[in-house]
């Protein structure tokens, strides 16, 4: 297999931007990214829904324009997620979760690794299948929260991975456009240095097809009488955290769901 | 002679604007700075003269006021080397020029093993003489250039050395306050000032512990007919590798259990 260029790599990876407050950070990130040879982004629910077109997010975009017109906006972090393997949650805050926690040169790697991966399995699929893969379709997404509140709980549960920007112990602020902007930057010099693994990685299952299991999960526990349907939410958060952290093969998540519709059967 | 500690070695590396437009630029790297230990920094002859007390500049500086107010501001770029041992000139033109040349990474390596060893003479000056050194005397300048020009050739030639941020082929043209946040980030890892805060371990569950719940698992499976009783392998294996691989905390294994009881008695 012919291994993937820098910007096969780069154009794997997303950024994502949620609830942002100011169009100038906005704008700033468009020109961080396209520094880095970076250009899928999308805006979840940005605070001013027209950000993309405020002037402060245009004059700094600088010669970015092209990124900045190229943004997506969805209403929530699932749409931005769905198709992706491995969403990174960018915090600075310790929080009490299961999740993995790297600094952000090693979850740059990791990041590499896994749009590595996507490079390959598009290429397997191209060689057994008549219908084309979707090249540019992003593998990773590194998210980033809002200015003032980073990310929440609900949103870093999403994510596979959490990445800290390592910073001075006593001030550990950075602005969003520069926490993107240092993470393209490592993003890049890893896509660089990439060198494809002599073994298949392991194939990994999308957001959205992990969300669908747990849906399902959440349904055959509700109709065995396990789940009240009234008060899901402390079950389900430490499922999706489980399967989340677990990083479910496709065939796996057949596999479960095969292994609930039976339960499904027997019970209903 | 003691160690320098990573503080002792950032507390001589400076960094200088040169004829500075935006007065925003400047409050993002007085910022940018604090976030990686910086704080020693001179503008040259920035283009609003009250560029440190401008509101953009303030704002822009959110929590690094501090920052923002040690600023020195000087006439010319010889000024604000006097002192300086070694000056590294940030541009992303080539030039015809003398200069060792390198990217950011290697420069940053450089910058400190000169600051490393400008402690080192400090301290055999403390040893040799009365007069007690200026320990906090910078060593090192980070030089960077007006936001459309750049630095001069003048300007580069009183430098030792210049560094390139790598950044994508198609489009170099960094924000200078970015370039900074940049040059401080490998800065301060150069100087391994951060260490990822020791979290407190996730409880982990015993290899037994995960035996018993896939034996449990096995076996409602079984009872619900989706496994076939004489042919468990293929599947338990799979279930083996998920649940090892997620690494379940004690608190998991008992819900997923609790969860088979139920599906157990719905459908026996």
């Amino acid at each position: 297999m012919t291994a993937p260029s820098p910007s096969d790599l780069l154009s794997r990876i997303r950024i994502v931007m949620v609830a942002t407050s100011h169009p100038g950070n906005i704008g700033s990130a468009a020109r961080a990214m396209k520094t880095m040879g970076l250009s899928d982004w999308i805006l979840v629910a940005p605070k001013e829904a027209d950000a993309v077109r405020h002037p402060q997010a245009i004059a700094l975009s600088s010669g970015a324009q092209d990124v900045l017109d190229r943004a997506r906006i969805v209403a929530s972090l699932p749409e931005a997620l769905a198709e992706v393997q491995l969403a990174i949650a960018f915090t600075a805050r310790r929080r009490e979760l299961s999740h993995g926690r790297y600094a952000l040169r090693e979850a740059a790697g990791r990041a590499l690794q896994a749009a590595g991966q996507a490079f390959q399995a598009a290429g397997r699929a191209l060689q057994t299948t008549e219908s084309c893969p979707d090249s540019t379709q992003a593998a990773v997404a590194l998210v980033f929260g809002n200015e003032a509140m980073g990310l929440s709980n609900e949103e870093v549960d999403l994510c596979q991975m959490i990445a800290t920007v390592p910073t001075s112990p006593d001030y550990a602020s950075l602005n969003v456009s520069q926490a993107i902007q240092l993470a393209a930057y490592e993003v890049m010099m890893a896509a660089n240095a990439f060198v494809l693994p002599d073994e298949p990685l392991r194939p990994a299952s999308s957001v959205g097809e992990v969300g669908g299991f747990l849906q399902h999960l959440q349904q055959a526990a509700v109709e065995s009488g396990f789940l009240d349907p009234n008060s899901p939410k402390r079950f389900m958060t430490r499922m999706q955290r489980l399967f989340t952290r677990a990083r479910l093969e496709p065939e796996e998540v057949a596999i479960l769901r095969g292994l609930l519709s039976s339960f499904q059967k027997k019970s209903g």
